[in-house]
């Protein structure tokens, strides 16, 4: 299916209108960025990037799509034959996936013919807000967990393909596996899970349903014990599958209470490998108030797929910059007040004191063709993601979002430590215009 | 593609160890309810009973899921056959698309083998709990704006395919409209957008821009006119378009008195038909607040399509009652505190009086298939959307989705006016077991 229609109407009828006022094909600069990060947060996650990078690759209107557009008379037919025809040649740059942002940084610069670059807007922003959202929160839970494994298995509090993009978000941000056996498929991710409540219920007594489960899964699975008494379903996981017993998982009630008094169980029953993994509507600040208890591992479910309190980034896509009759470069930026951008195409490095991040620093460019010459006092933080239409290989698929994985890691240990302070505040280093 | 893998590993594994204790062919009841109503609101629309009918005529594990499910050793050889075998046969009821709901309403009831119902549990959440939240949150953004049109417009800011069915929610909620071109294709939505910030700033000259726009759209276009100065581009507009001016969008600023001046600007240049149209970061507060302005209609993005504040609708999956070995039912409830189920097939009705709700009344039987007595005291809230495997074709696509549109309207319309204070509370009726 292609992803050509998941586009606002307004795209089409603006490339249709540029066709007839001989715009369309004046070359453009578009930036994404986001001009705060939500809920007080000190940094943001980009996620989503190899996600684009492949929907960028179908992006195509196919008979189906412009029988369609024809019929709702959306643009005129010579439109219809340019679109018939689209395929993205121009360059984009942007943020490696993964990478730490913050207000303003352009995470992703797509630069090509107005027609051709306005129209990938929506798919653009669809993908970068979402997966970002999900990245930037669950990046938050992975330090609060301070090295234990978390587990995503939000898919049912996300729209049933966000759900993948979720479990893929969560595992670029350091998450350690997905329940979403989609997202085990197509990114490369673990998948986990052994049984809910349903299947303790579904059976005559709790005892047949540990002994059905451990003889379909061995003694090394993880068995549900709160679905009717917590101490007597341990005793119960112990003597049926051994104190190999793989792990218990507990997903409702005092969690660091039950836990410690669960850990103390398995102890006295001689199952100390048995570990405890907790689950139970959790979210970055209930992780780190269970730092304290003895949990092996954490299951998070709708705080990560919902982004915590904010379920977008919100990221927007403008144009910084495009060229005159005259060939030559104008920045461009609307005067709205509250809405304010800043023209003109923008070189990003992360200046660095001793390892550590000090400031987000743009370089302003009025001809965007123009490398900064400034652009060496730091980091660079953009990379070419796709070259003449050409997407780089390397961060696409499986490979790609574990690519992504590992620059993360790399990303955050440049953070200063108070960018790991829960609490709201400011992003931890400013963003300077220069 | 199929939806089969967009499952949670532990309900296959369940299967496995289901079909190896010889308990997967019991017959079972799963409810889909909401232990409560997010936010504080009043009351809920279910939403999403359509995509969900259609994604189930799709559930099929084809070969490629087989393959990774063996190399992934997800389950054994027998239970792989069994899954290629999949077919749902079973019987679904559920509350209308586009009914009223409350807590603990079942809003799906799923019945068939334990194995064949468990693999729905994830698709069936996503899709319910995603359009749900948002059908809840634009019903009242409809109710606010009280007759004035609005667009949904919000696809950058929910996943590429979510935006889709943010679309749909929306407008089974009673919006007029959509941005997104794929609802229009798939659903029937009408859809709409003319020109963003982008498109003035291509141009020379806001007039130049808008000159471009008239002559490829008419001069009944939507102008754009805050990208500099509102009552420059307000006069300019009429000055381009002429008094039969379709139009202006504001997008930014202090909008209700924006609204006020830019009405008495058109009205002195003649164009008393041209309409005004607001679309800056609106929620139904917004919304509410903007009512006393000369506005026409409102284009909703991030609160509509992120549920305003409740991104999931939080329903559940949970198995009611399932058949013992002596071919009796047996009703099944976990006992864990704070999520308590309560065990039984429910039979809904909804309590009215003088045509106006006052309780969401739900009969509890031990014997799912004896259809209960007292039924018939309200109006009864399940129809029959599965039949032995069958969706009813008057649930789906776009005929489907108007009909769901038409049932919000009647359905809300029973509600007493408490229903519609934006004001955090109780659901406005009570929820009875009896």
């Amino acid at each position: 299916m292609t992803s050509a229609l998941l586009t606002d109407r307004y795209e089409l009828t603006m490339v249709d209108a540029a066709r007839k006022s001989g715009t369309a094909d004046r070359r453009s600069i578009f930036e994404v960025f986001a001009r705060h990060l939500p809920n007080g947060r000190r940094y943001g996650i980009v996620a989503g990037t190899g996600r684009l990078l492949e929907q960028l690759s179908e992006f195509r209107f196919g008979d189906a799509e412009l029988a369609w557009l024809r019929e709702n008379e959306v643009v005129d037919a010579a439109t219809l034959d340019w679109l018939a025809d689209y395929r993205f040649k121009g360059n984009v740059w942007g943020y490696r996936e993964g990478e730490v942002y913050f207000p303003g940084s352009p995470i992703l610069v797509v630069e090509g013919t107005f027609a051709e670059a306005v129209v990938l807007e929506t798919l653009s922003l669809s993908i970068l807000n979402y997966d970002s959202a999900v990245a930037s929160a669950a990046s938050r839970m992975v330090t609060a967990a301070d090295g234990r494994p978390l587990a995503e298995m939000g898919s049912r509090r996300a729209t049933e393909r966000g759900a993948v993009a979720a479990a893929r978000a969560a595992f670029v941000a350091g998450f350690s596996s997905t329940s979403n056996l989609e997202a085990g498929r197509t990114w490369g991710i673990p998948t986990m899970g052994t049984a809910a409540h349903s299947f303790t219920l579904l059976h005559d007594s709790e005892e047949d349903a540990f002994r059905a489960q451990v003889a379909a899964l061995g003694p090394g699975t993880t068995l549900l014990v709160d679905t009717y008494d917590v101490t007597a379903a341990v005793d119960l996981a112990v003597r049926v599958a051994g104190p190999s017993l793989g792990a218990v998982r507990i997903d409702s009630g005092d969690l660091p209470g039950q836990a410690s008094a669960v850990r103390k169980q398995l102890d006295a029953l001689g199952a100390k490998s048995t570990k405890i993994t907790v689950t139970s509507d959790l979210d970055e600040y209930a992780i780190a108030a269970l730092q304290v208890a003895p949990v092996d591992s954490y299951g998070v479910g709708t705080s990560v797929v919902t982004g915590s309190g904010a379920p977008t980034a919100g990221m927007v896509y403008k144009l910084v910059a495009r060229v005159g009759d005259d060939g030559d470069w104008v920045s461009v930026a609307k005067k709205s007040a509250a809405k304010l951008s800043v023209g003109g195409r923008k070189f990003p490095v992360r200046s660095l004191r001793g390892g550590v991040a000090t400031s987000e620093v743009l370089h302003v460019e009025d001809d965007p063709d123009a490398p900064s010459a400034r652009a060496d006092a730091g980091r660079p933080l953009l990379v070419p993601l796709v070259t003449d239409g050409i997407a780089d290989p390397r961060y696409l698929g499986a490979a790609g979002t574990a690519l992504a994985r590992e620059h993360r890691a790399v990303a955050v240990a440049e953070l200063p430590v108070d960018a790991f302070r829960l609490a709201r505040g400011e992003p931890v280093i400013p963003t300077v215009y220069e």
